[in-house]
């Protein structure tokens, strides 16, 4: 993989976006010949279609339907808000290459596309958003209901979600109505982006870019947690974490400490680093 | 809505029910005119039936089936427990109104039927708990896996809960096979109400009324939470916990100290304020 | 239940399967007959079939199969693999007897095979890494992807996993590419044995045999947790844990204290026992 | 087979109605027990109900349910119409006798229950009838194109047919809007009942009690097929046929001619000859 | 119904197909407020689409689908179809006007678009014609074949057929590869338009504008029923018919005599006159 | 392709079975290439199985399943009956061949082994028919109750057919108990081969081997249809018909007359000539 074309991916967007399906109906293509069993899986979602947004149409619609919300009803849902706004393949093509760069586990653009949850969430996250945002509420809260329960994944369709996401493993993320989340953010499996309790308004995290949210973290309330910052897996925020530093611990502390926290030059949500500060983190006494 | 009305849930239970019922199909009515893509799902989920026992049936069954468990089974299953025991429909609908009451995120009683996994979790749980009572075990722990693969909540069905329950989020929940419940209490994702080990009998946790129990934490074994307690998120809780109290952390404390803990006046499962013990919470030091 | 035959399950294997096929095929016998209700489902995942893999192919092919991967292409791939490899099949016994040992709550062994999501995910599992072992990745990752969407636990099949496996709730459950896990190890519900972040190679917890890991735990990184150990319910695990020592909190701490922790004779990823270190556990003051 | 009690079908309904069930019961039980593979299918279907009305309204469910009728509102539908009005459960029991007396292929009640698209396609018909007659003519027509789909059997919801009735082999059968069948009439496969042209009105034939109808044979028009007259195979009939008497041939004729046909004493609907009426076919010459 | 509309269903192409949508749309809204346990399913089919194409190929696309077609992308397919070739919504209209004037039955067309399997098997058979003469023939077998099992009617793709068609009832057509068929045609159920064997080429009969063919009639070898011909329901016709007569029998014989047939005015593929030449029918002699 | 070989059939069974499914995968290769949205069929019905056998047991399973009857459960059954008894391979050989061979319309083999519902029909009873002779007989008349609702081809599992046959467009046809049909029959749609009444015992028809029975014919009795015998479409046949006449006409006659018929050289089951006994037949005079 030219990893060099791979560092900037917001430029010459339409461009990208058309080498990114080429690689991904290439590799699609070499995994149907190797795998005959796979074959016919590939060629349905994968190439049997013209454009990234035809194919992940089809795949987020059959894998959101039920017996009451049918496939051809969500395929038809995705296929016009992704043809009536083109930021949202540019989206899905920038989560494509988070994943692509940031995860070691990721073998190919299409395995992202066809395997992770979390990428399929937020694609169809998207979807309900802009649903929302054109008053179509109640459509929009039935999709984010069929995302919750197949994909284990609970964003609600007011949050505003940058580019270059990756929600990795993703199972039991939560995320809240009021929340925002920036660009090339990280956040791992079971992160909850909560509120503070029965009262309505802007209520919910406040994520800047490039943050990387460990496992099992839990930020609540209208906190803003700044642009690079690193939130530890299993932390428990409830205030500001300032940008580029880390929060770790329940409740969390900064490493370094309140007054002078250490500041990383890195951007976390790039460069995936969950466990370096181990050192500095004084507590930590196994 | 008249909040006035929605205050007393206990009192003139049919009659309250059955302005719900209404509240429901007014909402599903309006919502299927303004959306008509939505207008079959809210149709064949609410609008074609005649009563919240059979909607829920038809929801219910239509979710939790698969192909060796069909939905026709299943809907017979619901329908014939929700006509003997009117007071599972009576449960239905004051988790209904604590949902709508407590989760700002909740725009609707028929947002919260069709869609808050969490309130379709406690609804299939009940009959599943009833089918345990009526000695037809392998019946409700089949239904307890439906319902644990297909909203990731696990509640076995020998535990006991109570009403105006709101789960929300609900993804990740396990409540194990000696706990029980209390009446009015709130608990958000990934909480675990769990056991001790492998030896059998009374080994889960025991909840009070009112208790309010934050995303992730982690209560084990048969310890008594005291009515009106809080529990903070991702806290790890092995010892009871006074009435009024607030734990928070892993290993948790009492807010406050142990010897003379703060006591809240306000009903946490009911008041749902996550966060407003961060202040008194002396080791938190961002 | 013969306790004593159930002592040495690694003992003349072929002979303690057919033995425990016989079970499960009593044990639905006497439910279909109690349950007029579950006798069809009894029938088609259990009764109609000839042995465990049969069985266990047919359930799994129908619990795993979605609209573009049909069940009778799982179906084949789990019974040529079962066929192929008798291992696979005597590892699945080998966790039905953990399940039904140290579990109070699994009631039999048919329990187990129907309705325990990380039984069955580890049993899809074994064959999504026998498929990777052969190179047949992309068939692995699909299976991977099916296994994370509905059982909502995800192990990567490259991790290697041994025999006499609980996972227990198993909602949540991560275990990244490089994990390794022992013989007669327990496993809660939200645990994660995650990587260090973006660069490969070998990065992820090697758990030794018998642990047991606590509902929520989570270990990151290329560190051992030694034979014997017990990692407590909410605890975040950044380095190595000794043979037999517990570890807990966030961050973890051995009990005990890091230079002369206490060290337990039982095998705890066999006796369960969750909660017993409270007292040791000096920090916990509520 | 106690055939004498089989002699008088509408004596004592309802005790022989339950003595036919108890015969299914056992049929379906015996055969469960002989074909593990088939016992599944034979529990969900008959062995599970607790009566033919419960079995019937299961089986006509999931037979004639489609993507968009879902089969729980059809069991739903098929349910009410048994339970508020037993002569349809009646006519099933007349016309499952029917079919274990005059079809020496029909091996047991269960055999037509279960297999018979002539014998499930009349009993929906007849539930679609009483919708028709209810002014739901929507739905019953909705009932009626299923029916015709899944069976290829064409009645039309107004059509009145009465019990005793064998549809034998049945695919194919056109009955149009105002046809009339009367009672214990058999019926071949391809038979047409057709109208007149395009005006409306009583315009499709009238068949008496006892008639048979071969196989392929086309009636026209508002005709009285007389009691007891027998239509040989491919015939086309466009007037009346007196009673007792044997029409064939393409324009039909009467046996024995016009002015004196030859008239039998038995029942043809009920003793099934079809083809000794030869050697009078003066006209069969080969 | 203004009828005098109705009389030129050619002229005025595009404002003639919006009102027949507009009446399909009232006729569901009509029959949605009148049947709730029907709304859902006229919602889903046409209530919540914006044109009759829209409508037909979701309808096509969920009757059509199987287990290995998916729906999604049936439902493409035939969108695609109906979007770039106008005529094919043309020709359904005119079907749908053809089956509301000359079918005394057909209630409305909304009856007709949703339950008349000839008449979507014709609109099908038009999409797989279409792909058939762009040379993709594998996927217009595919799609013939899915029709003759869903609604048992056989037209090879390949077969030509005009506008303003009724297949009535349509259980059992059969319409061979180089057949044609006219335009305002009327066929009834069980029809053959059938070759000469297993010699290639033009082989199929060829049947005029304004043709009435009966139930049951066979027609086979490159033969031509002439314009306003009449074929009598289980005729057997292996040799052309004039226009404007009427062959009956089998083997078919003119009406009036081969030497001077008698001649008709109307059309009878309009009028729909099955019968009245009974009287003219000399053989005819019950 | 090379005629010659496929002239004899029989020979060589398993050279000539190899060579078959050779071509088959090379055409189904062929279309996937060419048709990229039937691409995923081709691969789940052909491309992916490495036997004929598997091909023709997953393409039926998905076939034939219901709700009831699960495509898992299907597949082992069509799999484990292929894989015993190789004589039902070569079976589906040779009807594959006389459908490439004498129907004009059947572009490849590939084509009739997806699309031919006849062939699938005929490959599915013989299944039924092994079973049925093992005594297996509930399983028989299920698998033929789906036979007959899928494909509208209701075959009793009794009856045994030989090979090398063709059932074209098939829907329609009824075959009776006591049937037999010999080696190289060619049957088209609606054909009847019924019995004579509600007596047991041998009552249907005997046909020899290379018969030809035209559309619509009914044969009913056990009566013998002779060697080469032709019987034109739409006849009614009661009686015995020599070997090597042709019957005709409703009643049935012999071309040539009874006494001295015209007997003819070639195979009509094989030639399949329909049509050139029309200038012999010396009644039809349009």
């Amino acid at each position: 993989m030219p990893t060099g074309e791979l560092q900037n991916p917001t430029e010459n967007g339409t461009e990208e976006d058309a080498w990114v399906w080429t690689q991904i109906k290439m590799e699609a293509k070499r995994d149907a010949e190797s795998e005959p069993a796979l074959a016919s899986y590939l060629y349905s979602t994968i190439l049997s279609h013209s454009s990234l947004e035809r194919s992940l149409s089809f795949h987020l619609g059959n894998k959101l339907c039920s017996s009451t919300l049918l496939s051809t009803l969500l395929y038809d849902l995705f296929l016009n808000a992704f043809s009536s706004d083109p930021s949202l393949c540019s989206a899905a093509v920038a989560d494509l290459r988070a994943a692509r760069i940031r995860d070691p586990a990721c073998v190919s653009f299409s395995h992202c596309l066809l395997n992770y949850k979390g990428f399929l969430a937020c694609q169809a996250h998207r979807v309900a958003h802009k649903l929302w945002t054109q008053s179509r509420r109640p459509l929009a809260l039935a999709l984010h209901s069929r995302i919750a329960d197949v994909f284990a994944v609970d964003i609600h369709p007011a949050a505003r979600i940058g580019k270059g996401i990756l929600f990795d493993h993703a199972t039991g993320v939560v995320v809240g109505e009021t929340a925002v989340i920036g660009n090339n953010v990280s956040i791992l499996h079971h992160v909850t982006l909560g509120g503070t309790g029965k009262v309505g308004g802007d209520r919910h995290p406040k994520i800047g870019d490039g943050v990387l949210i460990g496992a099992g973290a839990t930020i609540l309330g209208n906190v803003k947690i700044g642009e690079g910052a690193k939130i530890g897996a299993g932390s428990v925020v409830l205030i500001d974490v300032p940008p580029r530093t880390t929060a770790v611990g329940n409740p969390a502390r900064l490493v370094g400490g309140k007054e002078r926290p250490s500041k990383h030059e890195d951007v976390p949500g790039e460069s995936m680093d969950h466990t370096s500060f181990i050192t500095e983190w004084s507590d930590y006494i196994i």
